[in-house]
């Protein structure tokens, strides 16, 4: 299963998570781009692969995963000597699984109302309120996280997790959400410590570099 | 641990998977009612427990677990007996993980715009904009639940799993989010069975019994 592994992915997406995590765990595996420009993730050949048309879809021997919290898990679980989650510790495990969920179900849901408003509204004045609301609710988001979820100076405090990258991903959205990511010292540390390590930066770089 | 748990819900929420999980586990618990009708749910003492103000919240020995997905996978790797999730096989774990965060970061949030449409837009016009698109988001979901993800008769095939009451509770709302259930004859057959179980009966009963 390790050696065959797709990842498939768009850049600037919650995909980064999933594609750090792989670099982290020192897994053999391919990233493929979904070209979300030429809508992509809507045409048939990727339907095939996740209904949702959605990324990041992890393609794995057994079937295919989906779901930035999921895939995580089953990274961390499948390459244990990288030490992403505490699978024999069921309260800890889980209180990173609670983080996760949180990102996805909340964090990362107050983002979309920015660019994806008609998923939840028709008409253009409802699609520019839920904008308008944007730096208030992720800020809100972040501003918890900073006080009561961040232990330090990993997220779940001396360990790095699968936590760390995917608030890392959903922090790269601040300034354009329009939150001072300066009023959040522990997760402006956070964004550029995870910035200094080769796995985040390998990732990116592979996300970017064929950017046109 | 398992003789000191408390659940924290509210009737008529995503609270109601957990608490039937418990019952299903055979935990030791104690459940404890939130009035969301006296706002309690934002009041400094149970805002100690989680600060999110959100229920569920299972206070457990070692600490409080939040969101959904987090307290089911907590309940199932605790006791294991119950055959709740199968920790000892990754792949088929992140399945179950993959679809409770379906859940709760798509087809919940998409239910929440019928009632919460505050979170994410101010002013009545929007609110009212967000409302009426939930027969057809929520409608979305369920369908593609039905035809893409739901294995049978269980929501993962032949083994009941920590999906089948999450998926149930929010099943429970289709009919005040406009969507009609009819069309999808394993969902409501799903809702069926689960309704004969037992263990599910319980949680109900324990839930709405303090209503006035």
């Amino acid at each position: 299963m390790k050696q065959s592994m797709k990842l498939f992915y768009a850049a600037h997406t919650c995909a980064l998570a999933s594609h750090i995590a792989l670099e982290e765990a020192g897994a053999e595996y391919v990233a493929i781009r979904i070209d979300f420009g030429a809508d992509e993730q809507r045409k048939p050949d990727y339907l095939a692969i996740n209904p949702k048309g959605h990324v990041p879809a992890l393609v794995t021997e057994l079937g295919v995963l989906t779901e930035t919290p999921a895939i995580l898990a089953f990274i961390a679980q499948s390459f244990p000597d990288a030490g992403l989650a505490p699978f024999d510790d069921p309260f800890s495990f889980a209180k990173i699984q609670s983080f996760n969920s949180y990102l996805c179900s909340t964090v990362h849901v107050a983002h979309a109302h920015r660019m994806r408003g008609y998923r939840w509204a028709d008409g253009q004045a409802a699609i520019e309120a839920m904008q308008r609301k944007v730096p208030q609710s992720v800020g809100s988001c972040f501003s918890l996280i900073e006080k009561e979820m961040f232990a330090g100076p990993w997220v779940m405090g001396a360990t790095y997790t699968v936590c760390d990258p995917y608030l890392f991903t959903l922090s790269q959205w601040l300034e354009a959400d329009g939150v001072d990511i300066h009023k959040m010292p522990k997760i402006s540390e956070h964004r550029l410590r995870m910035m200094g390590r080769p796995e985040v930066a390998r990732a990116i770089a592979m996300e970017t570099r064929s950017e046109v």
